[in-house]
């Protein structure tokens, strides 16, 4: 239903029964843009203003007169106003009593205010029903129709038939409202819009960091290395070859901190006997982005598949390989078929796709839609089973990878170990603490703490 | 929880409590489907007739009455017959006060009467309360519990509590009521089922004649010119090259068309110097559809993707292959790595890799359930800012390809261009002008009639 | 909005309104939880217990009363004790009489009781208002507030104010209320968190079975074949090889498999003259998870992707190529182009990929958020016309997959034949049906059957 907008605006016409009158405070850009979608939508309009003069910008069909008068010939007012100018309402307060009032507004940064707009709002006008809403529609959007993203409208207050009467407009307007309670929600309300990303900054941070520090790592033992030593030019690596080393390893390290967190809670709770007592403050953010930790690393593996898949398109590559192909004929050789490199490529190449399978499964049963239709039970089987069914088969597919070149001296350039190895670490030791947590000797009181069982109780007196 | 249809009718037998009444006007297939799911959610059904011989199609549970008997036993009637016949319920006005009338009944055409059905029953029963409801369901869908597509049920009515009942009614199918508002919405209800992808139709007829258009242009290039030239015979071009050539070059010039209505719509309202005259209507269409032409451009870029990934695959490309080894090797010559070269493949694919990816990222953030979790402020830094920097690496990706061919006289065939450079006329063309319009020059004045600023601001008598 | 579960704890200390006082029988695990998370949201809580020595682990705020003496300071009492130990409420019906009671109780087992832990109380204390909420939750997530699975609250009752009153407190801690009518839901809602994937587990234990005999199947004829005859060592064959004969055929199988009930429907319907009759037991089952078996046919159809587009980077493709290069080299002989086998190399694997971006698009309008944004003529046009389109296009894949070899004696080791050829019987057998039923002769009568019309309308005397 939520795709036709301009039928919505099709409907004016035929309305023949009557809704009730709207008022709305203030002819700013939002003022007007909610009062053309309103007369659209078959409302009756007024504006109060202190210039009544009426601009073209204001709706033809829609009335101008000053704030008295237009908040007494209707019900709901909408004040499209800022929260500098609000302590104008006060002389009005008499009027206002027992109407409902409608706060759209939004500030420029978040907790800018100690209590929300709505709430100050309330305070000034005590006789009034505030309710907060439509503070997350753009004036833009409400005017071009096109409202992808906003068509949520979420709505508070304290008055239960005060927020009704404002969900039925917002209905009518063709947007979904969302219930959020009473007017204490204001402030979340009012933040909400001012948002960018908030759970994502972290993940996006630390990969950015990883993502350098591996960048110059693999510039120096591959590019520079052989540049020095080979006196070759491979500074083309840096648009493949080097990208698709960076990405599986980020996607690796990502992935092991998703499932270090809780194995760090398991330990804490374990060595304190209490679920009880809070994880320190670092531990809780963290925990709260790991969703956003494991879809960055998807993101990654996701990249180290299309990196790897383009491999033999590469010049560079069906260079290397008709290289070889025409040494071998012109030294007259063949090589025979050599089992165990073909069961290693083989195996590598098999854990590889299946672990990037399970990491997809896991990206999509993260949607929104999908993880809505699940229950905590099926949640947490996908959530964590095959979270770390992918951990261990990623793992695997580095470990094979590296297969026997970990004790080979040629791997160490400069002493430096294959930056492969290093994403290893974190991997290997999530998994190791793991299993010995799986131990039903660790397990079992693990499980009991968890439950709510404490090692020593302590009653107060 | 909306999975288990059968679960639902497994209630039948514990209900212990009565629910009220409900009464069905007319026995035809959808009004016979419904008594069935209401007697198996535990309801009492009355079905209303002018020819009380019960059928075997009736269930057995449910009552058989004349229509004035069967209403004055509930007070909800669903009337499951067609509009044509709804002036038989004027004798039974007086009966059917106050009670709560459901029109369930759908049309064959969008907007074939000027009043929606319900509207029409309203008029005709004027003391009833009437409520549109359960037309977007099917009664094979009742019937055989794939619900699917179907569980939202839009509800509208005039009257609060009628409508409630008839939500709590649909709650108790198994099925999500979707509160629409009053009964003006009812000619949108009606419409929605027989609609078919509405916003999609021109995107694909758009990008239906593109292909053809390509394809005849690559097969007289590619095809027909080294069948009269060459005598050779590569009509197997068109499974695989030549949509591979088609696919990326309608990729590139559908994303470049989601982006040229907003650089047409700013030039637009520079010149004008004000936001608040319409747009001409073609261009207010062409930015309601942006959305489908993303999606649809990132349908051809996936399969451009595939095209190239499957390429090594190809029984054509690996002889291809082996014939330059084999002659290099009968020569007995070894080319050297072309650094150049190797550079210009890598980077070319780099950047079609990084623009796919972000192409697949702006694509899942379309998705509803991922867009609702998103404020107006992510929204459109993904759409707009992601968007921007992926047709940026698409165009980079096509410019690079072409290399240093653009000059080389080979490449124009009967003077005709490379199909790629057709495509990249329209995505050079938005990417200069938004450039220009990100100058301070431009930028300032622009973003201030965007916040309800005008050139000459025009204030009536 | 529902990300940031520290922001509602925040809310706590702005709290300048009175919430109504909360009573919770009962100092477990989860009751402890709710408290916690109710008192961090405004409300004051009241524990009521047989133990009224406070311990350390009740929130701090909360008060520690007797039952009795608690459940009289509050309106709203949650039971968060096990249904075994509900009869100690019986002496309390006076002072619960006209309460809100809300039974936050699981079992342990799907249908444990006769009828639900909440009619069980209903019937205990026939004077409070019983209601149906929190039993999704998990102490666990709210106590540490990641929600991601359990933000939605199936709430029921029979009292309409009573479960309004409770789907506030729902909204109040940050959760999502869903409504799901009387109290005869709750049977319903309480087997919905025991549940794990119960439409998934016949085409999982289908496809596993299909797996293990295709896997054996392919060995003897790949690996063990080849050991006996030719003395070679195929048994890398495992790792990817035999994995992508398997899924590309368990794709094909479960894809027909989704479209085979409704075609052995519609034979049935043509012959039984009607639709009015059930189905057995088994097509209705079949049929409702057509949906879980297409996800799972596109999972494998998926791995089969990766699996063929890793083929040239495995060292066994690559030492193949090579050594026919070489081979061809040293008899100083070039292959010339064959263009019948490119033309079927390259048809092939454009019906795959064609096939496969179908399958793909089929997955995504799947996807919850997409198909309730859909309505029921376009869910069915998807699912019908593109889903036929993709079997006619995988099966057409495998078919000139299979090209000349189906005659040829070679592919018929020990009398087996190739696997594929297995897979084509039941696609091959579903859509010669269903081009049979699409004959007017036949899709006729089938239309009007499923519109209600029966060949031998039988009446009842």
């Amino acid at each position: 239903m939520n795709r036709n907008s301009y039928n919505i605006m099709a409907l004016a016409p035929n309305t023949s029964k009557k809704r009730e009158t709207v008022c709305i405070f203030g002819t700013g850009d939002f003022g007007r843009a909610l009062g053309h979608k309103l007369i659209q939508s078959g409302y009756p309009v007024v504006f109060g203003s202190r210039n009544t003069q009426k601009s073209n910008l204001i709706p033809k069909d829609a009335e101008m007169l000053s704030h008295a008068e237009a908040a007494q010939k209707a019900a709901i007012i909408i004040t499209a106003i800022q929260r500098q100018h609000y302590n104008f309402l006060t002389p009005l307060a008499e009027i206002l009593r027992g109407k409902v009032l409608v706060d759209v507004s939004n500030n420029l940064k978040i907790n800018q205010y100690p209590e929300s707009n709505a709430e100050y709002l309330a305070e000034l006008v005590p006789g009034a029903k505030v309710v907060k809403a439509f503070n997350t529609v753009s004036a833009w959007a409400l005017q071009s129709g096109t409202l992808d993203a906003s068509r949520q409208v979420f709505v508070c207050g304290d008055d239960m038939e005060a927020k009704q009467m404002v969900m039925d407009i917002v209905r009518a307007l063709g947007l979904t409202p969302l219930d959020q309670g009473s007017l204490l929600a204001a402030q979340e309300i009012e933040n909400y819009p001012l948002q960018l990303f908030p759970m994502w900054k972290f993940p996006i941070i630390l990969s950015l960091g990883l993502t350098a520090f591996f960048f110059f790592y693999c510039l120096i033992r591959d590019v520079i290395y052989s540049y020095v030593y080979e006196k070759k030019d491979y500074s083309f690596f840096i648009a493949i070859s080097i990208p698709n080393r960076i990405c599986p390893i980020l996607a690796l390290i990502l992935l092991a901190l998703v499932y270090l967190p809780g194995v760090l809670a398991a330990i804490l709770q374990l060595y304190r006997g209490t679920k009880y007592r809070r994880f320190p403050d670092w531990l809780d953010k963290w925990m709260l982005c790991r969703k956003q930790l494991g879809l960055v690393a998807l993101a990654f593996a996701s990249l180290h598949v299309l990196y790897t898949l383009v491999m033999p398109i590469r010049s560079f590559v069906s260079w290397r390989t008709s290289s070889s192909t025409i040494s071998q004929a012109l030294k007259n050789t063949t090589q025979p078929l050599n089992t165990t490199y073909a069961w290693l490529s083989d195996s590598y190449l098999a854990l590889g796709i299946l672990g990037f399978f399970l990491f997809v499964l896991l990206g999509i049963t993260s949607l929104p839609s999908v993880s809505n239709n699940v229950n905590w039970r099926e949640f947490r089987f996908v959530q964590s089973k095959l979270g770390y069914l992918t951990l261990i088969l990623c793992t695997a597919h580095t470990l094979v990878y590296g297969g026997n070149r970990f004790l080979s001296p040629s791997s160490y350039k400069w002493y430096l170990p294959n930056a492969y190895m290093l994403s290893l670490i974190i991997p290997c030791i999530v998994l190791v603490v793991k299993f010995v947590l799986v131990f039903p000797c660790l397990d079992k009181p693990l499980t009991r703490i968890r439950q709510g069982w404490e090692r020593k109780p302590q009653y107060s007196e």
